[in-house]
């Protein structure tokens, strides 16, 4: 089983895993890869993916059966736009944004009657970026959360999720908006809780940084142009997610400034207990130093 | 050159690699393991530490030339108390708790005339606890504070420097207030922050985690018991810095919400740079799954 043409817009981290993983698994009869910039395309074909590269988006999307959007959020809408005309009728469009309510906001109707589109998030990744980071494996055993909406055809949600799957993934199923809100909770409030601690660090005291502080700060590495636009673009959920867990910090810290021995051991038992579940669930699989 | 007799209060996960490095470098004469549970005890002989065994602290100490407590802060003093008599006057008294100043100002009456008594903090282990996680290269390149006041002998200071470096330790001298708001800053802080993030993410949102989730929470898993304690016997610094830090995230929660993203992006490009020097300066030891 193949899925036909792909075309991937966009070979950074994500997109140049998807090309690499493809190619690999023999997924894509044929690869297009689309980048703006004429380095990027360099980088591509320096590392010998066997891809047809093009800087035109209208060009790289005409026979694809399936396309993956894998710009930054803030450029997919003007992306579409340029390509929108040039897309076969029964072409899958997905992306792989990691906000989603926005994003389908967006782009749904710019596709309407045009293409099959659905949204698409692979948890996967690391604070670092560009085509020099991707990895064939690096969506094995990784989440994926597509997200359907009451207007999604049922065909891209099929689609979508074969594509997926075959590529190893862990397939998750949940509307735009509760992706958002529990991503929030995983990805973007930890992201701004670990940038604020870093940030909240004296110089002497990162000197005494042992192993601890540096996992906890590891995300705060990521890239700050990328990250603005993916916290503005989920920024109700963001802001309510971070509310409520000022209002818990608050408590604790209330806690510790009366003493209250009990309440906070239960504070940190509950949380310790939470954190077991996790690893049971799940091995740390993508994971990088 | 050795440390003559060393005596080890408490074979958990510090002490256990203390009397393991010690071994290794053959940098005590003889070392002398106390622990008050029988089972504990069984625990060392059967790793067959090279070591003499006791449930009694003042036999511990009696012949010790350096004695270092490694049991939880809050029994230390009680734990002074049964064995001072039984000291020699010459002896080195330090301890390894991640807080200082309580610690001081419990310890160093108890200890004042009778011993040469100086606060350590090696910044070396994990979420794991216990003699099963001991293991002989715990302390090379970690930190370690050792903290004077006024009234430490300089005798005391010089013999707990030489101490730590010989086990390959990388130097810090602050004094304990000092001390121990850099750590609120660094451990109990981002360990508060670890667990309000695990308690406030539902459980479909942690079934999506990725491996940043999972090295944000890190250390959410360490003892409960154990942390309470540390919280709690530094409960001055952390409210504060907490305090401090709210502050920031309300900040950040305004800017989110009101999108505004010039200061945003100032407030991630901060934490990224701040970051990258963390990883320059010191390549990432210790570190366990």
């Amino acid at each position: 089983m193949t899925f036909g043409t792909v075309a991937i817009l966009g070979p950074g981290l994500i997109g140049g895993s998807l090309a690499l993983a493809l190619a690999e698994r023999g997924l894509a009869d044929k690869l297009v890869i689309y980048a703006r910039s004429a380095r990027a395309l360099d980088e591509i074909r320096t590392a010998g993916v066997d891809a047809e590269l093009t800087g035109n988006p209208s060009e790289a999307v005409s026979e694809a059966d399936a396309v993956i959007l894998c710009v930054p959020i803030e450029t997919m809408a003007g992306l579409v736009h340029e390509f929108r005309d040039a897309l076969k009728p029964t072409a899958l469009v997905t992306d792989v944004g990691s906000v989603k309510a926005s994003v389908d906001r967006d782009l749904a109707p710019l596709l309407d009657q045009r293409a099959l589109w659905i949204g698409s998030h692979p948890m996967a990744g690391s604070e670092q970026t560009g085509f020099a980071a991707a990895r064939a494996d690096l969506f094995e055993g990784a989440a994926v959360i597509v997200t359907p909406t009451q207007h999604t055809q049922p065909e891209a949600e099929r689609r979508a999720k074969k594509f997926w799957e075959a590529l190893g993934a862990k397939l998750f199923v949940y509307k735009p908006a509760l992706h958002d809100l529990l991503i929030a909770q995983i990805s973007h409030i930890p992201h701004l809780m670990a940038a604020a601690l870093v940030n909240h660090s004296s110089e002497e005291a990162r000197d005494l940084a042992a192993g601890g502080f540096r996992d906890t700060t590891r995300v705060a590495s990521g890239s700050p142009e990328l990250w603005v636009e993916i916290l503005l673009a989920n920024r109700e959920a963001v802001a309510g997610s971070l509310t409520q867990l000022l209002s818990s910090l608050t408590k604790a810290h209330d806690l510790i400034k009366n003493g209250e021995r009990t309440q906070l051991l239960k504070l940190l038992q509950m949380a310790q207990h939470a954190r077991s579940q996790l690893l049971e669930k799940k091995p740390s699989l993508n994971k990088r130093p």
